[in-house]
Protein backbone atom coordinates (compact mmCIF):
# COMPACT_ATOMS: atom_id res chain seq x y z
CA UNK A 1 0.00 0.00 0.00
CA UNK A 2 1.24 3.73 -1.33
CA UNK A 3 1.80 5.92 2.33
CA UNK A 4 -0.95 8.12 1.18
CA UNK A 5 1.36 10.88 1.94
CA UNK A 6 3.10 10.28 -1.30
CA UNK A 7 0.06 10.98 -3.42
CA UNK A 8 -0.04 14.07 -4.71
CA UNK A 9 -4.12 14.15 -5.51
CA UNK A 10 -6.27 16.84 -6.03
CA UNK A 11 -9.87 15.00 -6.41
CA UNK A 12 -11.63 12.55 -5.04
CA UNK A 13 -14.01 10.57 -6.83
CA UNK A 14 -16.63 8.25 -5.29
CA UNK A 15 -18.33 5.02 -6.28
CA UNK A 16 -22.01 6.15 -4.54
CA UNK A 17 -24.18 2.90 -4.58
CA UNK A 18 -22.58 0.88 -1.81
CA UNK A 19 -19.96 3.33 -1.10
CA UNK A 20 -21.40 6.13 0.08
CA UNK A 21 -25.18 5.09 0.43
CA UNK A 22 -26.63 1.64 1.55
CA UNK A 23 -28.99 1.16 -1.48
CA UNK A 24 -29.82 -2.24 -0.25
CA UNK A 25 -31.48 -1.34 2.74
CA UNK A 26 -33.12 1.69 1.55
CA UNK A 27 -34.66 -0.19 -1.42
CA UNK A 28 -36.29 -2.84 0.64
CA UNK A 29 -37.67 -0.81 2.93
CA UNK A 30 -39.24 1.54 0.10
CA UNK A 31 -40.32 -1.49 -1.54
CA UNK A 32 -42.09 -2.59 1.62
CA UNK A 33 -43.94 0.41 2.26
CA UNK A 34 -44.71 -0.21 -1.71
CA UNK A 35 -46.21 -3.32 -1.39
CA UNK A 36 -48.21 -2.92 2.27
CA UNK A 37 -49.94 -0.44 0.38
CA UNK A 38 -51.23 -2.28 -2.84
CA UNK A 39 -51.62 -5.22 -0.90
CA UNK A 40 -49.33 -7.20 -3.11
CA UNK A 41 -48.62 -9.92 -0.67
CA UNK A 42 -46.04 -12.14 -3.38
CA UNK A 43 -43.20 -9.04 -2.73
CA UNK A 44 -40.74 -9.83 -0.58
CA UNK A 45 -39.44 -7.04 -0.18
CA UNK A 46 -35.03 -8.30 0.11
CA UNK A 47 -35.80 -10.63 -2.66
CA UNK A 48 -37.67 -8.18 -5.10
CA UNK A 49 -34.49 -5.42 -4.27
CA UNK A 50 -31.76 -7.85 -4.71
CA UNK A 51 -33.76 -8.82 -8.22
CA UNK A 52 -34.30 -4.53 -9.47
CA UNK A 53 -30.69 -4.62 -8.87
CA UNK A 54 -29.56 -8.09 -10.52
CA UNK A 55 -30.70 -5.82 -13.78
CA UNK A 56 -28.78 -2.92 -13.43
CA UNK A 57 -25.33 -4.73 -14.97
CA UNK A 58 -27.40 -6.11 -17.42
CA UNK A 59 -29.32 -3.06 -18.29
CA UNK A 60 -26.04 -0.55 -18.57
CA UNK A 61 -24.05 -3.09 -20.58
CA UNK A 62 -26.59 -2.68 -24.05
CA UNK A 63 -24.91 1.14 -23.68
CA UNK A 64 -21.65 0.28 -22.85
CA UNK A 65 -22.04 -2.04 -26.03
CA UNK A 66 -23.11 0.30 -28.38
CA UNK A 67 -26.68 -1.60 -29.14
CA UNK A 68 -28.13 2.08 -27.33
CA UNK A 69 -27.32 5.07 -27.22
CA UNK A 70 -26.32 6.43 -23.48
CA UNK A 71 -29.64 6.49 -21.47
CA UNK A 72 -29.65 7.91 -18.08
CA UNK A 73 -30.17 5.13 -14.87
CA UNK A 74 -33.55 6.55 -13.98
CA UNK A 75 -34.91 5.28 -17.27
CA UNK A 76 -32.77 1.86 -17.32
CA UNK A 77 -34.03 1.76 -13.30
CA UNK A 78 -37.98 1.70 -14.69
CA UNK A 79 -37.72 -0.99 -17.32
CA UNK A 80 -35.66 -2.67 -14.87
CA UNK A 81 -38.45 -2.03 -12.52
CA UNK A 82 -41.03 -3.49 -14.65
CA UNK A 83 -39.07 -6.78 -15.40
CA UNK A 84 -38.96 -7.34 -11.60
CA UNK A 85 -42.76 -6.73 -10.80
CA UNK A 86 -43.44 -9.30 -13.46
CA UNK A 87 -41.18 -11.40 -11.59
CA UNK A 88 -43.16 -11.41 -9.00
CA UNK A 89 -46.17 -11.86 -10.69
CA UNK A 90 -47.52 -8.35 -10.44
CA UNK A 91 -48.59 -6.48 -13.37
CA UNK A 92 -47.54 -2.60 -13.97
CA UNK A 93 -51.51 -2.19 -14.78
CA UNK A 94 -52.78 -3.44 -11.50
CA UNK A 95 -50.52 -0.82 -9.46
CA UNK A 96 -51.28 2.98 -9.89
CA UNK A 97 -48.86 4.59 -12.45
CA UNK A 98 -47.85 7.49 -10.07
CA UNK A 99 -46.89 4.81 -7.61
CA UNK A 100 -44.83 2.83 -9.96
CA UNK A 101 -43.11 6.45 -10.63
CA UNK A 102 -42.57 7.21 -6.98
CA UNK A 103 -41.23 3.40 -6.28
CA UNK A 104 -38.73 4.27 -9.03
CA UNK A 105 -37.41 7.55 -7.32
CA UNK A 106 -36.39 4.67 -4.27
CA UNK A 107 -33.38 5.06 -5.79
CA UNK A 108 -32.99 9.08 -5.47
CA UNK A 109 -33.50 8.43 -1.19
CA UNK A 110 -30.99 6.05 -0.15
CA UNK A 111 -29.44 6.61 3.23
CA UNK A 112 -26.01 7.39 3.55
CA UNK A 113 -23.94 5.11 5.85
CA UNK A 114 -23.40 6.60 9.08
CA UNK A 115 -19.11 7.69 8.18
CA UNK A 116 -20.27 8.92 5.17
CA UNK A 117 -21.28 12.64 5.49
CA UNK A 118 -18.98 13.83 7.98
CA UNK A 119 -16.08 11.62 6.26
CA UNK A 120 -16.80 13.55 3.22
CA UNK A 121 -17.12 16.53 4.92
CA UNK A 122 -13.20 16.17 6.27
CA UNK A 123 -12.04 15.33 3.09
CA UNK A 124 -13.88 18.39 1.12
CA UNK A 125 -11.93 20.84 3.03
CA UNK A 126 -8.52 19.73 1.11
CA UNK A 127 -10.13 17.96 -1.94
CA UNK A 128 -12.62 18.10 -4.62
CA UNK A 129 -14.91 15.80 -4.32
CA UNK A 130 -17.35 14.49 -6.53
CA UNK A 131 -19.35 11.38 -7.06
CA UNK A 132 -18.03 8.85 -10.15
CA UNK A 133 -21.10 7.15 -10.52
CA UNK A 134 -22.91 5.75 -12.93
CA UNK A 135 -26.23 7.25 -11.67
CA UNK A 136 -27.52 10.14 -13.30
CA UNK A 137 -27.39 13.79 -12.47
CA UNK A 138 -30.82 14.40 -11.28
CA UNK A 139 -30.75 11.09 -8.61
CA UNK A 140 -27.27 11.51 -7.20
CA UNK A 141 -28.57 15.60 -6.76
CA UNK A 142 -31.66 14.51 -4.83
CA UNK A 143 -29.97 11.87 -3.30
CA UNK A 144 -27.31 14.31 -1.88
CA UNK A 145 -30.13 17.67 -1.34
CA UNK A 146 -31.79 15.05 1.21
CA UNK A 147 -28.68 12.88 2.69
CA UNK A 148 -26.47 16.19 3.15
CA UNK A 149 -23.52 14.60 1.01
CA UNK A 150 -21.33 17.90 0.37
CA UNK A 151 -19.98 17.29 -3.47
CA UNK A 152 -18.16 20.21 -4.95
CA UNK A 153 -20.00 19.25 -8.20
CA UNK A 154 -21.96 15.73 -9.83
CA UNK A 155 -19.95 14.28 -12.52
CA UNK A 156 -20.30 10.91 -13.22
CA UNK A 157 -22.13 8.19 -16.12
CA UNK A 158 -24.33 10.93 -17.27
CA UNK A 159 -21.62 14.16 -17.87
CA UNK A 160 -19.18 11.72 -19.03
CA UNK A 161 -21.91 9.73 -21.31
CA UNK A 162 -20.70 6.60 -20.15
CA UNK A 163 -21.26 3.95 -18.09
CA UNK A 164 -18.22 2.65 -15.68
CA UNK A 165 -16.15 0.38 -16.02
CA UNK A 166 -15.77 1.49 -19.40
CA UNK A 167 -12.98 3.93 -19.63
CA UNK A 168 -14.72 6.70 -20.97
CA UNK A 169 -16.28 7.10 -17.82
CA UNK A 170 -13.32 7.89 -16.14
CA UNK A 171 -10.90 9.13 -18.83
CA UNK A 172 -13.95 12.05 -19.25
CA UNK A 173 -13.96 12.50 -15.70
CA UNK A 174 -10.37 13.36 -15.77
CA UNK A 175 -10.47 15.45 -18.63
CA UNK A 176 -13.49 17.78 -16.75
CA UNK A 177 -11.35 18.36 -13.84
CA UNK A 178 -8.22 18.56 -16.35
CA UNK A 179 -6.63 16.93 -13.65
CA UNK A 180 -4.28 13.71 -14.97
CA UNK A 181 -5.39 10.90 -13.84
CA UNK A 182 -3.21 10.65 -11.25
CA UNK A 183 -4.35 13.61 -9.12
CA UNK A 184 -7.03 11.51 -9.10
CA UNK A 185 -8.27 9.06 -6.54
CA UNK A 186 -11.31 6.32 -6.85
CA UNK A 187 -12.75 5.55 -3.74
CA UNK A 188 -15.04 2.69 -3.83
CA UNK A 189 -16.18 -0.58 -2.18
CA UNK A 190 -15.92 -2.69 -5.50
CA UNK A 191 -12.92 -3.97 -6.44
CA UNK A 192 -13.88 -4.22 -9.66
CA UNK A 193 -14.45 -0.15 -10.01
CA UNK A 194 -10.91 0.45 -8.78
CA UNK A 195 -9.40 -2.13 -11.67
CA UNK A 196 -11.07 0.25 -13.81
CA UNK A 197 -9.97 3.27 -12.35
CA UNK A 198 -6.83 2.15 -11.98
CA UNK A 199 -6.22 0.73 -15.57
CA UNK A 200 -6.94 4.71 -16.63
CA UNK A 201 -4.17 5.86 -14.19
CA UNK A 202 -6.17 7.04 -11.53
CA UNK A 203 -5.26 6.03 -8.05
CA UNK A 204 -7.48 4.10 -5.89
CA UNK A 205 -8.87 3.49 -2.27
CA UNK A 206 -10.79 0.57 -0.65
CA UNK A 207 -13.27 0.91 1.57
CA UNK A 208 -14.83 -2.29 2.07
CA UNK A 209 -19.00 -2.62 2.92
CA UNK A 210 -18.93 -5.88 4.14
CA UNK A 211 -22.82 -5.42 4.22
CA UNK A 212 -23.77 -4.07 0.71
CA UNK A 213 -25.52 -7.09 -0.08
CA UNK A 214 -27.01 -8.78 3.59
CA UNK A 215 -24.85 -10.40 5.88
CA UNK A 216 -24.37 -13.38 3.32
CA UNK A 217 -22.28 -11.43 1.51
CA UNK A 218 -19.19 -13.00 -0.84
CA UNK A 219 -17.60 -10.49 -2.25
CA UNK A 220 -15.74 -7.20 -2.20
CA UNK A 221 -15.01 -7.98 1.47
CA UNK A 222 -11.19 -7.56 0.97
CA UNK A 223 -9.11 -5.93 -1.11
CA UNK A 224 -7.82 -7.98 -4.07
CA UNK A 225 -5.28 -5.80 -5.61
CA UNK A 226 -2.28 -3.57 -3.69
CA UNK A 227 -4.34 -0.66 -3.65
CA UNK A 228 -2.92 3.24 -2.71
CA UNK A 229 -4.98 3.11 0.10
CA UNK A 230 -7.78 1.07 1.72
CA UNK A 231 -9.46 2.62 5.20
CA UNK A 232 -11.83 1.24 6.83
CA UNK A 233 -14.47 3.68 6.08
CA UNK A 234 -14.90 7.59 5.03
CA UNK A 235 -13.89 8.74 8.26
CA UNK A 236 -10.58 6.63 8.01
CA UNK A 237 -9.62 7.81 4.44
CA UNK A 238 -9.92 11.56 5.77
CA UNK A 239 -7.64 10.52 8.33
CA UNK A 240 -5.25 8.54 6.37
CA UNK A 241 -5.56 11.51 3.89
CA UNK A 242 -4.21 13.95 6.87
CA UNK A 243 -7.92 15.44 6.93
CA UNK A 244 -8.50 16.56 10.47
CA UNK A 245 -12.10 17.00 11.77
CA UNK A 246 -13.05 20.98 11.33
CA UNK B 1 -45.07 41.17 -13.37
CA UNK B 2 -46.49 37.15 -12.61
CA UNK B 3 -47.33 37.04 -8.90
CA UNK B 4 -44.47 34.22 -7.86
CA UNK B 5 -46.90 32.24 -5.52
CA UNK B 6 -48.63 31.41 -8.94
CA UNK B 7 -45.65 30.01 -10.37
CA UNK B 8 -45.24 26.01 -9.85
CA UNK B 9 -40.61 26.05 -9.81
CA UNK B 10 -38.91 22.95 -8.67
CA UNK B 11 -35.37 24.36 -9.69
CA UNK B 12 -33.59 27.94 -10.79
CA UNK B 13 -30.84 28.42 -12.57
CA UNK B 14 -28.49 30.72 -12.47
CA UNK B 15 -26.12 33.01 -14.79
CA UNK B 16 -22.90 33.20 -13.08
CA UNK B 17 -20.47 35.81 -14.87
CA UNK B 18 -22.39 39.03 -13.44
CA UNK B 19 -25.36 37.85 -11.47
CA UNK B 20 -23.88 35.64 -9.27
CA UNK B 21 -20.14 37.41 -8.68
CA UNK B 22 -18.89 40.46 -9.68
CA UNK B 23 -16.17 39.29 -12.44
CA UNK B 24 -14.81 42.93 -13.44
CA UNK B 25 -13.73 43.72 -10.41
CA UNK B 26 -12.28 40.41 -9.83
CA UNK B 27 -10.34 40.25 -12.96
CA UNK B 28 -9.17 43.84 -12.75
CA UNK B 29 -7.48 43.29 -9.43
CA UNK B 30 -5.61 40.12 -10.76
CA UNK B 31 -4.68 41.75 -13.29
CA UNK B 32 -3.00 44.71 -11.54
CA UNK B 33 -1.14 42.31 -9.64
CA UNK B 34 -0.18 40.64 -12.67
CA UNK B 35 0.97 43.59 -14.49
CA UNK B 36 2.91 44.68 -11.12
CA UNK B 37 4.49 41.58 -10.73
CA UNK B 38 5.67 40.98 -14.19
CA UNK B 39 6.14 45.36 -14.98
CA UNK B 40 4.00 45.25 -17.53
CA UNK B 41 3.11 49.07 -17.36
CA UNK B 42 1.68 49.09 -20.82
CA UNK B 43 -1.33 47.49 -19.28
CA UNK B 44 -4.35 49.71 -17.64
CA UNK B 45 -6.01 46.43 -15.79
CA UNK B 46 -9.98 48.00 -16.51
CA UNK B 47 -9.16 48.16 -20.05
CA UNK B 48 -7.43 44.99 -20.27
CA UNK B 49 -10.43 43.47 -18.01
CA UNK B 50 -12.64 45.16 -20.99
CA UNK B 51 -10.93 43.69 -23.87
CA UNK B 52 -10.75 40.44 -22.45
CA UNK B 53 -14.49 40.12 -21.95
CA UNK B 54 -14.84 41.91 -25.23
CA UNK B 55 -13.62 38.55 -26.77
CA UNK B 56 -16.06 36.08 -24.78
CA UNK B 57 -19.26 36.53 -27.05
CA UNK B 58 -17.24 36.18 -29.98
CA UNK B 59 -15.01 33.01 -28.67
CA UNK B 60 -18.40 30.86 -28.02
CA UNK B 61 -19.95 32.14 -31.30
CA UNK B 62 -17.34 30.02 -33.45
CA UNK B 63 -18.95 27.02 -31.32
CA UNK B 64 -22.19 28.04 -31.18
CA UNK B 65 -21.60 28.25 -35.31
CA UNK B 66 -20.80 24.72 -35.37
CA UNK B 67 -17.35 26.26 -36.85
CA UNK B 68 -15.96 24.40 -33.92
CA UNK B 69 -16.90 21.27 -31.76
CA UNK B 70 -17.48 22.38 -28.44
CA UNK B 71 -14.63 23.60 -26.15
CA UNK B 72 -14.64 24.46 -23.30
CA UNK B 73 -14.51 28.21 -21.65
CA UNK B 74 -11.18 27.65 -19.98
CA UNK B 75 -9.44 27.00 -23.52
CA UNK B 76 -11.58 29.93 -25.13
CA UNK B 77 -10.29 32.11 -22.12
CA UNK B 78 -7.10 31.54 -22.80
CA UNK B 79 -6.78 32.15 -26.44
CA UNK B 80 -9.02 35.39 -25.79
CA UNK B 81 -5.99 36.56 -23.01
CA UNK B 82 -3.26 35.72 -25.82
CA UNK B 83 -4.72 38.55 -28.21
CA UNK B 84 -5.47 40.85 -25.14
CA UNK B 85 -1.83 40.46 -24.33
CA UNK B 86 -0.81 40.83 -28.07
CA UNK B 87 -3.44 43.89 -28.09
CA UNK B 88 -1.40 45.41 -25.07
CA UNK B 89 1.55 44.99 -26.63
CA UNK B 90 2.69 41.96 -24.46
CA UNK B 91 4.34 38.83 -26.27
CA UNK B 92 3.46 35.70 -24.65
CA UNK B 93 7.10 34.21 -24.60
CA UNK B 94 8.05 37.23 -22.42
CA UNK B 95 6.07 36.17 -19.67
CA UNK B 96 6.71 32.86 -17.84
CA UNK B 97 4.35 30.16 -18.93
CA UNK B 98 3.04 29.38 -15.33
CA UNK B 99 2.47 33.54 -14.99
CA UNK B 100 -0.56 33.12 -17.66
CA UNK B 101 -1.54 29.69 -17.01
CA UNK B 102 -2.48 31.69 -12.76
CA UNK B 103 -3.88 34.63 -15.07
CA UNK B 104 -5.91 32.51 -16.97
CA UNK B 105 -7.78 30.88 -13.73
CA UNK B 106 -8.76 34.98 -12.87
CA UNK B 107 -12.08 33.74 -13.66
CA UNK B 108 -11.77 30.83 -11.09
CA UNK B 109 -11.29 33.34 -8.45
CA UNK B 110 -14.26 35.79 -8.55
CA UNK B 111 -15.57 36.81 -5.60
CA UNK B 112 -19.62 36.61 -5.45
CA UNK B 113 -22.15 39.77 -5.12
CA UNK B 114 -22.49 40.31 -1.15
CA UNK B 115 -25.75 39.50 -1.63
CA UNK B 116 -25.24 35.97 -3.28
CA UNK B 117 -24.37 33.52 -1.12
CA UNK B 118 -26.79 34.06 1.37
CA UNK B 119 -29.29 34.63 -1.34
CA UNK B 120 -29.13 31.29 -2.49
CA UNK B 121 -28.00 29.39 0.78
CA UNK B 122 -32.00 30.50 1.25
CA UNK B 123 -33.10 29.36 -2.32
CA UNK B 124 -31.55 26.37 -2.01
CA UNK B 125 -33.85 25.06 1.45
CA UNK B 126 -36.66 25.10 -0.91
CA UNK B 127 -35.28 24.68 -4.96
CA UNK B 128 -33.01 22.42 -6.90
CA UNK B 129 -30.17 25.68 -6.95
CA UNK B 130 -27.30 25.18 -10.04
CA UNK B 131 -25.47 27.21 -12.42
CA UNK B 132 -26.72 27.64 -15.84
CA UNK B 133 -23.37 29.21 -16.92
CA UNK B 134 -21.03 29.28 -19.98
CA UNK B 135 -18.07 28.64 -17.50
CA UNK B 136 -17.28 25.36 -17.70
CA UNK B 137 -17.44 22.79 -14.84
CA UNK B 138 -13.99 22.87 -12.96
CA UNK B 139 -14.41 26.63 -13.32
CA UNK B 140 -17.29 26.97 -11.52
CA UNK B 141 -16.25 24.27 -9.31
CA UNK B 142 -13.06 26.02 -7.94
CA UNK B 143 -15.11 29.37 -7.90
CA UNK B 144 -18.00 27.63 -5.99
CA UNK B 145 -15.39 26.31 -3.40
CA UNK B 146 -13.47 29.29 -3.28
CA UNK B 147 -16.49 31.45 -2.64
CA UNK B 148 -18.57 29.07 -0.29
CA UNK B 149 -21.32 29.06 -3.56
CA UNK B 150 -23.72 26.14 -2.29
CA UNK B 151 -25.29 24.63 -5.54
CA UNK B 152 -26.73 21.23 -5.61
CA UNK B 153 -25.23 20.61 -8.74
CA UNK B 154 -22.97 22.13 -11.21
CA UNK B 155 -24.65 22.62 -14.77
CA UNK B 156 -24.12 24.43 -17.92
CA UNK B 157 -22.47 24.86 -21.32
CA UNK B 158 -20.20 21.68 -20.89
CA UNK B 159 -22.90 19.44 -19.41
CA UNK B 160 -25.04 20.51 -22.29
CA UNK B 161 -22.17 20.62 -24.65
CA UNK B 162 -23.93 24.29 -25.84
CA UNK B 163 -23.11 27.72 -25.76
CA UNK B 164 -25.79 30.26 -23.92
CA UNK B 165 -27.94 31.43 -25.97
CA UNK B 166 -28.08 28.56 -27.73
CA UNK B 167 -31.59 26.88 -27.55
CA UNK B 168 -29.69 23.62 -26.43
CA UNK B 169 -27.94 24.87 -23.61
CA UNK B 170 -31.58 25.71 -21.83
CA UNK B 171 -33.33 22.53 -23.56
CA UNK B 172 -30.87 19.80 -22.37
CA UNK B 173 -30.67 21.44 -18.66
CA UNK B 174 -34.37 21.26 -18.33
CA UNK B 175 -33.49 17.45 -19.63
CA UNK B 176 -30.98 16.73 -17.08
CA UNK B 177 -32.83 18.03 -14.33
CA UNK B 178 -36.26 15.81 -15.39
CA UNK B 179 -38.30 18.83 -15.42
CA UNK B 180 -40.79 20.41 -18.12
CA UNK B 181 -38.83 24.40 -18.83
CA UNK B 182 -41.93 25.79 -16.99
CA UNK B 183 -40.99 24.56 -13.63
CA UNK B 184 -37.27 25.44 -14.13
CA UNK B 185 -36.67 29.51 -13.57
CA UNK B 186 -33.60 31.27 -15.27
CA UNK B 187 -32.17 34.16 -13.00
CA UNK B 188 -29.91 36.52 -14.66
CA UNK B 189 -28.28 40.21 -15.24
CA UNK B 190 -29.22 40.03 -18.77
CA UNK B 191 -31.99 40.69 -20.44
CA UNK B 192 -30.83 38.71 -23.40
CA UNK B 193 -30.68 35.12 -21.20
CA UNK B 194 -33.80 35.75 -20.21
CA UNK B 195 -35.39 36.27 -23.60
CA UNK B 196 -33.50 32.87 -24.73
CA UNK B 197 -34.62 30.95 -21.73
CA UNK B 198 -38.32 32.15 -22.17
CA UNK B 199 -38.29 30.89 -25.93
CA UNK B 200 -37.10 27.38 -23.92
CA UNK B 201 -40.33 27.63 -22.24
CA UNK B 202 -38.63 28.54 -18.55
CA UNK B 203 -39.62 31.09 -15.95
CA UNK B 204 -37.79 34.20 -15.61
CA UNK B 205 -36.37 36.68 -12.93
CA UNK B 206 -33.91 39.60 -13.99
CA UNK B 207 -31.33 40.92 -10.89
CA UNK B 208 -30.03 44.07 -12.01
CA UNK B 209 -25.98 44.29 -11.85
CA UNK B 210 -25.97 48.00 -12.43
CA UNK B 211 -22.21 48.24 -11.68
CA UNK B 212 -21.25 44.73 -13.92
CA UNK B 213 -19.73 46.77 -16.31
CA UNK B 214 -18.68 49.58 -14.00
CA UNK B 215 -20.21 53.05 -12.99
CA UNK B 216 -20.87 53.98 -16.55
CA UNK B 217 -22.75 50.88 -17.67
CA UNK B 218 -25.46 51.16 -20.40
CA UNK B 219 -27.36 48.24 -20.78
CA UNK B 220 -29.25 45.56 -18.81
CA UNK B 221 -30.22 48.28 -16.27
CA UNK B 222 -33.68 47.74 -16.58
CA UNK B 223 -35.81 44.81 -17.22
CA UNK B 224 -36.71 45.36 -20.75
CA UNK B 225 -39.86 42.28 -21.23
CA UNK B 226 -42.19 41.61 -18.30
CA UNK B 227 -40.12 38.96 -16.41
CA UNK B 228 -42.58 36.78 -14.12
CA UNK B 229 -40.29 37.99 -11.31
CA UNK B 230 -38.06 41.10 -10.67
CA UNK B 231 -35.98 41.35 -7.89
CA UNK B 232 -33.42 43.88 -6.42
CA UNK B 233 -31.01 41.00 -5.26
CA UNK B 234 -30.48 37.33 -4.81
CA UNK B 235 -31.81 38.16 -1.00
CA UNK B 236 -34.83 39.61 -2.80
CA UNK B 237 -35.18 36.96 -5.00
CA UNK B 238 -35.47 34.56 -2.22
CA UNK B 239 -37.93 36.54 -0.53
CA UNK B 240 -40.10 36.76 -3.25
CA UNK B 241 -40.46 33.39 -3.65
CA UNK B 242 -41.25 32.72 -0.22
CA UNK B 243 -37.63 31.38 1.40
CA UNK B 244 -37.53 32.84 5.26
CA UNK B 245 -34.15 33.41 6.39
CA UNK B 246 -32.66 29.63 8.02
Amino acid sequence: MTDAIELDLRALVFDVFGTVVDWRSGVISQVAEFARKHVLTAIDPAAFADVWRGHYSPSMEEVRSGRRPFTRLDVLHRESLEKTLATFGVTTASVPADALTQLNLAWHRLDPWPDSVPGLTRLKGRYIIAPLSNGNIRLMLDMAKRAGLPWDAILGAETAQAYKPAPEAYLRTAEILDLPPEQICMVAAHNSDLAAARLCGMRTAFIPRTTEHGHQQTKDLVPEQEWDIVARDMLGLAQKLGCSPD
